[in-house]
């Protein structure tokens, strides 16, 4: 659907920060940018990830993109002298989404990233095909969340949208503890590389998989798992008790024990979700958004809960003020699903199928 | 240097077979074939994976790519009814070369694989680029090392000689308990998707390489894991210890610990070592090897033992009979620390640079 390219500001010019401004340029926005560090400001003016450095208190969009911990302060500040919406990219929601409750801040994390750090990385398409969670509180309007929706499509990612805190859960156990997990791992044989200095060199295809994240750069960490610290030992916790119950079944030769997890593991492996598959038969679902904060929002999130994929959506502004219907395109094979649930909700929406 | 296409067997023509059997075939070999499941001999002549079914009793070298429980036998058969070399491809050692002793017999270990299965898997170029270990034991000759050394470097692999109980050590920690960690955690985030179905579909780039390798097919691990037991509990002991130290940080709030976690991780993973690099001067090393069993492949050994990384290597006779010379080559800057430790092994090695 449309997109309107704009002035946007960004806040934080590393890789995240980097890479959204260059994405943004890219299509056609006019980008202006702040570092805490200068010489990072004018690197990004030089590589052209950025026009020209500044904050516009026009701008359309501002994204604070620094690290976890300065997110709620870059945020205050940009609501204080800006005039558009406000997003940010931080990995962690629940403190973020609880401590700034206005109309224009929408609270997101795209689920992208790379090993790779700073404006080196920056990649103008790192959001293609990913996932990006918007997490809106009970004060952003719809207004506000559908811009940064469709700022969020236009860069490639499709949008989920999730209570702060489960976002925060569900992190943890896909993204926090996976990293520190690679890492321990990758400890781990390193010290048993001092005493057989071969062991690494029998390093494979899938160790190198599994352990790619833990080079990336570890400045960020203690943030994300001070912010994050009770889903990330309850995630963490988890996974030390699944591992004693495969450490029994090693230990007591249980194969049908050893199999059957593994099984499962290949199962829910192979069946990962993915974007909306081309070739598939598509439906247009029209809700009629009624004039409250949060509804578009709220369809969004029942997605989500519902595991229907949203391959596309728009805004339409009705004649009567406030009122809109958000036209969202999901596989045909979910509409009558998802039909039930919004009903379920008070909604009242209607389906069409797409050729 | 030169490669001498001959006659093969491959006993088992699953993946691994199916893929030696299929790069021995591209390199100019005949290869015949068998495998319990009569089906599937029939499927691997018609997919060209092997010219014909059976075993010849004057084949050059059997190859044995059954499951790993079933690895003796098939040696043992193999060296009472073929006069060639053999070599079997088991991911774990110990059991197997404690159990068959012979001068043609040379156990070996290819690292590498694919998350697929059988046949339809089967890649003739699968080992370029890999390290396959061999483990000779104290009855295998230099004349069965170099023959089988030449054959896996003819597929594209790097040769790492190590005894047989460190290898089962060392894939303990770098393949069979990252192996079990990727399907644990695989398990633990499928049974939070039951109480969260947005959780599977926030599972971005980083979730997604580190449980890969558990899309494979299950059926090997229980025998990996009751063959290779202790070394499994020892490394999966470690992990868990590792994790305990990871959640203390995480918990105290230790921001200086998890920074040096993180740190030792990521430098230990971009210094993960590759194969000798292209653009690096090299050397020769010519080691005479004396008339005892077992000396070629001690070179080989102590090369592993230092980390030395042999990028190409040839046997040559000399005229008095069993004595030869191994002429190794090496990355010049090495040169100096392995020709220190062959002398200190009481063999006389020469060096010289090349271009």
């Amino acid at each position: 659907m449309t997109e309107r390219a704009g002035r946007a500001n960004v806040v934080g010019l590393g890789l995240v920060g980097g890479s959204v401004a260059t994405g943004l340029r890219a299509r056609g926005w006019h980008v202006t940018g702040t570092d805490l560090d200068p010489a990072r400001g004018a690197d990004a003016v030089h590589r052209g990830a950025i026009d020209d450095i500044g904050l516009r208190p026009d701008a359309d969009l501002t994204v604070v993109a620094t690290p976890v911990a300065a997110v709620v302060a870059a945020v205050k500040e940009a609501l204080a002298s800006t005039t558009g919406w406000v997003t940010d990219v931080g990995s962690v929601k629940a403190g973020i989404a609880g401590e700034v409750a206005d109309a224009r801040f929408v609270p997101g994390h795209p689920m992208a990233g790379s090993e790779q750090h700073g404006l080196d990385g920056a990649d103008g398409d790192m959001f293609e095909g990913a996932i990006w969670v918007l997490t809106p509180t009970a004060e952003t309007s719809d207004a506000a969340f559908a811009a940064v929706a469709h700022v969020v499509s236009a860069l490639g990612s499709e949008v989920v949208v999730l209570p702060p805190e489960r976002h925060d859960a569900l992190v943890a156990v896909v993204s926090h503890v996976p990293h520190l997990m690679a890492a321990t791992m990758m400890a781990l044989a390193d010290e048993r590389a001092d005493e057989h200095v071969a062991l690494l060199r029998l390093a494979a295809g899938g160790f190198r998989d599994m352990t790619r994240v833990a080079s990336g750069h570890p400045a960020i960490w203690p943030d994300i798992c001070a912010e994050n610290r009770d889903a990330i030992l309850d995630a963490l916790d988890g996974l030390v008790r699944g591992l004693g119950e495969t450490r029994a079944m090693v230990a007591g030769g249980d194969r049908d024990g050893l199999l059957a997890r593994l099984e499962q593991a290949r199962m829910a492996r192979q069946n990962l979700p993915s974007r909306v598959a081309t070739g598939v038969s598509l439906a247009e679902v029209r809700v009629p958004v009624p004039d409250r904060p949060g509804a578009a929002a709220e369809v969004f999130g029942l997605a989500a809960d519902l595991g229907v994929n949203v391959s596309d959506f728009e805004v339409v502004h009705s004649s009567e003020g406030d009122k809109g219907v958000l036209i969202l395109v999901i596989e045909a094979a979910h509409a009558d699903y998802f039909r039930g649930g919004l009903r379920a909700r008070g909604f009242r929406p209607g389906v069409r199928l797409l050729d």
